[in-house]
C-alpha cells in the first residue's frame, strides 16, 4: 500500500505539493495520550523550509489542524488525522517547464506511472514537502516513546567531503540526543558545522547542490523487539527510511565496513555487567536476527544532493523530443539539515509501529 | 507479518534448521505457467551447502517437493507449496552450548523474544537454512520475469579487502548476467577470483570468517513500476533484502558515494536515443522517486562475517553467566559466495510482486 | 487494520460526528479518470440528513472538499482525499448524557475499548455519519465501475412488517437498478412505499424506531473475480457491508433459505445460451466457490432499528449505577432509507477493489 | 490474501483434494505454549469422512505432522506448520466428468479464473477437505482461548425443515458448550436428533442433499473486543466465516429478525448486576458498534446442501456444450455436521486474531 504504512499503528498520507494541502491519518494510537501540541510545531519547524540561507526560500509556517482523534487534549484512540494547508505556492516558477523532466527528479518515472496525469506543480506528490506529515507523525511517536524512556536523536554526520565524528555505538548519553534534537544544524563536533554549511553556501553559489549523510541512534529500546526475515527491525525501518526522497543508502551499525572485518572482530561480545546483558562493542548496530539486544540502535542514511540545480542540463520533454532545462523556483542546496527530523521521526514511526 | 511478505504475490515460510522440514507457500502465481523444475534445482544447488571447502561441510541436496499448486508441470494459480527435508541434522555439534548465546548471532536477541523456547539447534528458525526456500520462491519468480525479458543477476563485489570490478551501470548485457548466473563463485573479473577464495581460505585456516559486498543487477524492467513513498521499489526490495541473515547494508545506485557528489554530477542527464528514453549516467541505479526509470536496477549489499567461528569468545549463558564460548560444529567461513543465489532470489521476488 | 480497507483500492476514514470533520483518502485510484462531481453530490444527498420527517433533523449539507489527487477534474494517481467539515453540531443535546451508556448503542463497549477517551459527542467516531465518506467514495467507484458498465442497485425490501417483493435474480434491466438509484425511498413495487412509510412515521411518532431489510444487486459482473477461502467475494462484500452501523445479517442469493432446500433445488442448472454461460436459476446470487459466475450479484442485509429512541430505558452510567435514560437529540427513526446508498456505495467500493 | 488470513496471527493455507497433502501454516502464536495434539486430533476427527452413513464414504483418518514452531511439546513462538497428507483419494471417480461443470459447485467460475489450469481432482482448492487445516488451527486456537477461559460451542439448529431450539442468549453455561464439543451429531435437544437424521438419510436415499443451519456462540469473551468500522468484530468473523465452502449467510444476535422489530424491543436494556455491566436481552450477540460488550457472542450460518447429488442436472462442459450430468464419487448428504466443528474453528481463529 504505497500511502498507507504500519501494522500496530497505520499511517496515511495524502497530499501535493501544490495542492489544497497536505496530511496524515494516524490509526493505532492509545486513547488517553496527551499530545504536547508545541513540541509537534517545534518538530515541524526544525523541518520547515525558509529558516535559513542554507535552505530554500519558500518559506511555509506548516501549521497543521487536527480534524479527528483528539478531544481535550488528549488523543482519543481513534483514527487522528492532521491538516498542513498549502499556503505558499508559486507555481509559476514551474509553469515553464511543465513538459520538460527535471534530471535526478520523478518527472519522468512518475509520467509513466501515471500517464502523464499526476500533479506535477512542485513536484506534486512527490514533493520533499510530503515529509511534513511525517515529521508531525513522528513527533508525537517521539512523545510516545519518551514514556517508555526511548530517546531517538540524528546527526549530520557527512556533507560532501566534510566528515564529523560518528556515535561512540556502545555508550549514548540521553543528553546527547536531547541535545541533537534542539540544534538547528545538528553535528556531533561543533567546530565542524561551519566547515559543513561553507560547504553548502559554496554548493548554492555555484548554483548546484551536495549530499550528505545522516546517523541516527535510538537508546533504551528493550531487548527481543523485531522479528526473524520478513519483518527484521532493520526491513521494517528500511522500508519507511527509503520512502524518503533522496535516500539512497542505508546501514546499520559497522554496515559496509562489515566487508572488511574478520568475525573475531565483528562479532560483539556479550557480558553481563551488574545483571544488564551488554555488548563490549555494538558492530551491529543493536540488532540481532532482526530482533533488538538492548545495546544503542544506530545506522546511517546516505542522501543524494538536491536534484534540482540552477546549471543548464540535458533532458527530454513529455514529447520525447532532446531539449535542454534550467531548473528554476526555490530549492534547497542540500537537503541534509532539513532531514534530520525527517529520519527521525519516521524511526520514531517505526519503533512504535513494532513495540 | 514476520513469515509472510507480498501483496500480488505472497510468500510464507517456515522451518528451522534442525526441525523435520522447511517450506514455502507460494500463493498469488498465475495459472498455465510451466515451471522448469531442473533450472529451480539448479538454483537450489548454487546455495546449498557442503560443494566446496570454502563452505560448510554440512550436506544437505535440498530436494524440494511440491505439495500443492502444481499439475501436470504447471501452476494451477493456487497456492503453491514446496517442502525441503531435513536430512542431515548433527544437533549434537550444538547441543553442548545449547545454553550459551553465540557473539553476533540471534542466540539472545531470540532468548529474549520467544522466552527461551525457539528451537535452536543449528540457529533454529534463524538459520541461513532458511533462505533455500526463498532460492525456490525465486526460481520460480526468475523464470517468470524472463517471460518478460527482465534477467537478474548478481556478483561477488569484495571480499574482505579484495575488491572487483563493479557493474558498468548503464550498460549491462545479458550475457553477463547469465554467465554470473552458472559461475560457481561470479566475479565479474575472473582473474580475481582466486585472490578472493584464498582471502576465505586464510580466514577458514585461521578459524575465523569474513564479511564482503555482494552487487545485483536487473535489466529490461519497463519504467514505471513501484510507488512514491511507502512503497517505494527501494523500500520493497530493502524490506526483503534484509530479511536475509547477515545483510547490514543496502545502497542503489552510486548509493553511499552520493554523499560526496555535486547534484550537477549526481544528475543522470536524460535523452532520447533512437525513440528510448535513456540517461547518459546511472547513479540512481534506475529508480527515481521510488519508480524504475528503465535503466538497469542496481544495488549493493553488505555482508558481514559469518558469526561461527573456531576462536574462543566472551559471552553469557542464560543463567546470565560470564562465560567463554568456542563455536563448534560445521558452518561457512564465509557466507558471500553461497549468499548470491538468495540475493538474485529476493530480487526477483520483489520485482514479480509489484509487477 | 480499523480504519483501512483494501487490497488494490485502499479507503482510510478518519473522523467524528461533532469534531472538525470527517473524511477518506482514497489510494489507487487509476490516473486520468473524470470524476463527475456532481454525480458524487447527487449519492450525497441521498444519504444526507434532513431531508424529510423520515429522518433526523439534523440538517448537514455535506459539502466535501478534495485535498488531494484530483487535478483539472482528473484524478492524478495519487491518493484522493476529500473531507466534509462538520457545520450543524449541537453537542448540547447529548451533553446531559454523556456519562449514561445508551442501550443498544456502542457507548458501553467503546467506553470500555478507550477506556473513556473516546470523543462521544454524538455518537463520534461510531457515528452512522462517518458513513458519507463512505458514499463519497462509492459514488467515484460506481463512476468507475459504470465504465465497464457495472452497475450497482438497491432497494428497501422490507420495514417492519411491511415487505416488498425482491429482485428477479436471473434477469435484472439496467434500468431498473438506474430507476432505484434516483429514487428517494427505493423500493421495487411503488405501491407499498406509502405503508413502509407510514410504519417509520408510526413508530416515529410512539418515540420509538423500526428495523429492515435492504437488497442489493450488482449486474454485469465478469465471471472469474474473487478467490478461494480467504477472500471469497462473500468474504470482501461482508467486511465492508458489516462496517456500516446497524447492519446485523447478510445473506447471499437464497441465504437462509438454503437451509430448507434440496441440492436438487439448490443448484442452479448451467446452459449456454448463443455462447453465453448462464444459469437457469441464480439461488447462489452469482457466487460460486468464492468467486463470481456471471450471473447477477444479490445479497440482502438485515438493519437493526435506530438505537436512539425517545423512550425511557434501564442502562448504566460511567460510574456503574443503575440508571433511566430518554435519549434526546434529533435521529433517525428508522436508518434503512437512508443507509441504501451506504450499503450500494460499499459494494462499490469491494467490487472495485476485486476487479 | 486468498490463502493467508489474520493480523496477529496469520494463518496461511494450501493443498487440494487430491494433490500430495494440504496443510496450514500458523504463524504468531505465543512461545511456550504446551499443544494438547490428542485434543487436536479429537476435533479433526469431528470433521473427518467416513464416520457414519451420514456423510461421504471416502475414508481419511487426517492424521498430521507438525513441521516446525513445535519443540519438545511445546510452541517456539515462529511459524508452526502442519500437513495432512492425502492418503485415499479415487480420482478416477472424477475423470470422467472432468470437463462438465457440475451445477452448484465452483467448477465454471473456478475454470474462468484460472482459465483451466486448477487442479479439478475432487474439487482440487475448492474441496471442503481443505477446511481440515482449518480445525487444526482453530483446535489450537480453542487451547489458547481456554487458557482466558473463553469457550466455544456450534450446534445444528435446522436440517431442512426440521428446527431445534436456539441457544438462551442470555446466559450460556460452560457446560453445555462442552458437551456439544463432545457430541457427534450436536444438537441442543437430544430428542430432534434422530428427526434431522432421518432428513438427511432421505434425502441420501433419493441421490440428493439438503442444507440447515449452524449457531454458535464464545462465552465469557471480555468487553471491548473488535473495532468500529473496517475491523469490527462482525467483518473479521464473517469474512473467516464467509471463506467456508457452502455457507451463503451469517447474522448476528437477532440478525434478519432485527427487521420486524422496534427499538424499544431491540435494545439490550443495560445494568449492572454485582460490579458485572450485563443485559436483559441479548438481541445483538455480544456486539455493539462492531466491539463485544461482554455478553455471548452469538451467530447464525445458512449452509447451503451439498451440491453434489446423484440426480441428473443440466450444464455445460468446457467446450461451451450443453449436456447432462450425474455426478458420480462419494459425497455428503448433508455437509451440516460436519460443518460444525468447521464453523468452531474459524470463530476460535478469529477470536485469537483480535484478542
Amino acid at each position: 500500500m504505497s500511502a498507507t504504512w504500519g501494522k500496530k499503528i497505520r499511517y496515511t498520507i495524502f497530499g501535493e505539493s501544490h495542492g489544497k494541502g497536505i496530511g496524515i491519518t494516524i490509526d493505532g494510537l492509545p486513547p488517553g495520550f496527551e499530545i504536547d501540541l508545541a513540541e509537534i510545531s517545534k518538530e515541524m519547524a526544525r523541518r520547515a523550509p525558509g529558516r535559513s540561507p542554507l535552505a530554500t526560500a519558500r518559506t511555509e509556517k506548516d501549521a497543521f489542524t487536527i480534524y479527528s482523534g483528539f478531544v481535550n487534549g488528549k488523543t482519543t484512540g481513534t483514527p487522528l488525522c492532521a491538516i498542513i494547508e498549502n499556503l505558499n505556492q508559486k507555481s509559476t516558477d514551474y509553469e515553464a517547464m511543465n513538459q520538460k523532466f527535471r534530471p535526478g527528479h520523478a518527472d519522468y518515472s512518475g509520467y509513466i506511472k501515471y500517464n502523464g496525469f499526476n500533479d506535477i506543480r512542485g513536484g506534486g506528490h512527490f514533493s520533499g514537502r510530503l515529509t511534513a506529515p511525517l515529521v508531525l507523525a513522528g513527533a508525537i511517536g517521539k512523545q510516545l516513546l519518551l514514556q517508555k524512556n526511548i530517546l531517538i536523536g540524528a546527526h549530520i554526520q557527512r556533507i560532501g567531503s566534510v566528515s564529523a565524528p560518528q556515535f561512540d555505538t556502545v555508550t549514548i548519553k540521553p543528553a546527547v540526543l536531547a541535545q541533537l534534537n534542539n540544534q538547528e544544524f545538528a553535528v556531533l563536533d561543533p567546530l565542524i558545522v561551519e566547515q559543513m554549511q561553507q560547504c553548502i553556501l559554496s554548493a548554492k553559489s555555484a548554483g548546484d547542490s551536495v549530499g550528505g549523510i545522516i546517523e541516527t541512534a535510538a537508546i533504551n529500546l528493550p531487548a527481543g523487539l523485531g522479528d526473524p526475515f520478513f519483518d527484521s527491525l532493520e526491513s521494517t525501518l528500511t522500508h519507511l527510511l527509503f520512502s524518503i526522497p533522496g535516500i539512497k543508502g542505508v546501514e546499520f551499525g559497522a554496515g559496509f565496513n562489515f566487508a572488511e572485518m574478520c568475525g573475531s572482530v565483528a562479532n560483539d561480545a556479550i557480558y553481563n555487567q551488574d545483571g544488564v546483558i551488554k555488548t563490549t562493542t555494538n558492530h551491529n548496530g543493536g540488532i540481532l536476527g532482526g530482533i533488538t539486544n538492548g545495546m544503542p540502535l544506530i545506522f546511517r542514511v546516505a542522501i543524494k544532493p538536491t536534484p534540482s540545480i540552477n546549471i543548464e542540463q540535458h533532458t527530454v520533454d513529455s514529447k520525447g523530443e532532446n531539449v535542454m532545462i534550467v531548473v528554476g523556483g526555490r530549492h534547497d542546496p542540500c537537503i541534509v539539515p532539513r532531514a534530520v527530523p525527517v529520519v527521525e521521526a519516521v524511526t520514531a514511526m517505526a519503533i512504535l509501529d513494532i513495540l
